[in-house]
């Protein structure tokens, strides 16, 4: 399945999207995608019920604005410099062990919502990412057992603002967690839709010009070694998202380095798990 | 008011302390203490309800035990280093601008709930730590504004691992984010109850050593520079936790270290925000 949430932005409904593309509004089934439906068996409950209900359930205009395809979750985990090239280009070592930071939920947007680029922000940086939705609490759980855990997949823009995230003091968080640097979307993959999380080609264009194209093969750590080392230092619970980092070719990787300015767009996909756009825009006050 | 939630772990109710040390059970409210009550004007309405509804509410048994007296917020934003002799003998320099990092919510426990040493933590330390909770959306506001977001203020246990925080690659939120990291409370004391903020003692005993013992005036950073500074980067949600940072006198200042070890007593209280006592327990399977 691949599960939708559109409507207005805090007062998004939850939906389907078909194999032909059409969008089911299924806010007859009474759960919206939460911790709670992540961690029961509601996906399997979603499939009976769809199974028996399609036919009544109200399409969705193609013109509704897509939200991020889950409720806010406890938390977003990602996990930095996970692929070998981009380490380079950020000019730091391939990590011996998995590198974790956080990023706020409070950034987390619809896939084509526009990304804000904050007050004093002069280095907007983009990151396509495969992003794991988790489907089952996870506490010290080991490398075989760790699919177990996976609910699906997500699309994931993790923008960071490079001065706030290395050139202020302390930690990455700074430049991780601004309004709108969180574009989820459009769809979770439910696990069973995609036959290998590690064969996935992904990539991200600005202004139509492709700088990111890589495929997820190029993982320094792989997603069950991921989902198994989070879960030795912080419990994971259901709908958590866990970013599994981002290839070469972000913005800070350019000598000079490229960074986002009002009006550039930018276009990102992977493999089965869809597309989404944002348009960069100065931040106003509301 | 104070407010306070009990009950078992996971379903706990919403209560309020009285100035005799009375709890009683205010479920008849109709809210838990969570993102909309604060965001509200629930408090508000809270003291109206509890004027007229007081002598019919349940008194809460003395030895029922105490949750975090908060729903989990979005987030656990901390500030590192804000005391200038704790930066001291963590060996770091007084930072010239306030050094963010965030826990996982995951960690949150009631105030005298056990703390879980981590497997294979050897490391496991303890900081006595003012949290703020806020009580009004927080973005980009000014430092004269940012005391009109505060609910209230509540005491926090900031127990770090010190080898998962430091010595493991990346990020110190490997060694923050641990189940039972985060006790909270006994409760909330609204912002009324707190005449200056900037002038509390807090202190912290391990098995009745006095090890920690300080006063809010000694930040490096106040509430309202801190509160200010940190919605420049991430907007603050109702009912998120900012922890202000610890004093000198953690275990990893000492020569040589003092780390917990299971049956250790912990300790800690601050000047109108009661005190708490976690029993440190080894990791065990459940």
């Amino acid at each position: 399945m691949k599960l939708i949430r559109f409507g207005d932005i805090g007062s998004e409904k939850p939906g389907v999207q078909l194999e032909d593309g059409t969008r089911l509004d299924v806010t007859g089934f009474g759960q919206n995608y939460d911790e709670n439906f992540f961690g029961g068996d509601s996906l399997e409950r979603l499939q009976n019920w769809l199974n028996a209900n399609k036919d009544n359930c109200p399409k969705v205009d193609e013109n509704t604005r897509l939200g991020a395809p889950l409720c806010r979750p406890s938390k977003i985990v990602c996990i930095g410099l996970n692929y070998a090239k981009h380490a380079e280009e950020a000019g730091m070592a391939i990590p011996k062990e998995p590198v974790l930071f956080f990023k706020a939920t409070s950034a987390i947007v619809g896939p084509n919502d526009d990304v804000v680029i904050p007050k004093g922000s002069t280095k907007t940086d983009w990151e396509v990412e495969l992003a794991v939705v988790i489907g089952k609490k996870a506490s010290y759980v080991s490398e075989s057992e760790a699919m177990n855990h996976v609910a699906g997949y997500v699309l994931h823009n993790d923008y960071s603002e490079r001065e706030f995230q290395i050139e202020r003091e302390g930690q990455w968080v700074k430049g991780k967690s601004c309004d709108t640097f969180a574009p989820l979307g459009p769809f979770i993959a439910t696990k069973d839709e995609i036959t290998d999380p590690h064969n996935l080609n992904l990539w991200l264009n600005v202004n139509g010009e492709q700088l990111q194209n890589s495929n997820t093969s190029d993982f320094v750590f792989n997603i069950p070694e991921s989902i198994s080392y989070i879960s030795q230092f912080m419990t994971l619970l259901p709908g958590d998202i866990i970013s599994t980092g981002t290839p070469f070719g972000v913005g800070l990787g350019f000598n000079p380095p490229r960074y986002l300015k009002p009006g550039d767009e930018v276009e990102l996909g992977i493999e089965g798990l869809g597309t989404s756009r944002q348009v960069a825009r100065a931040f106003k006050l509301d």
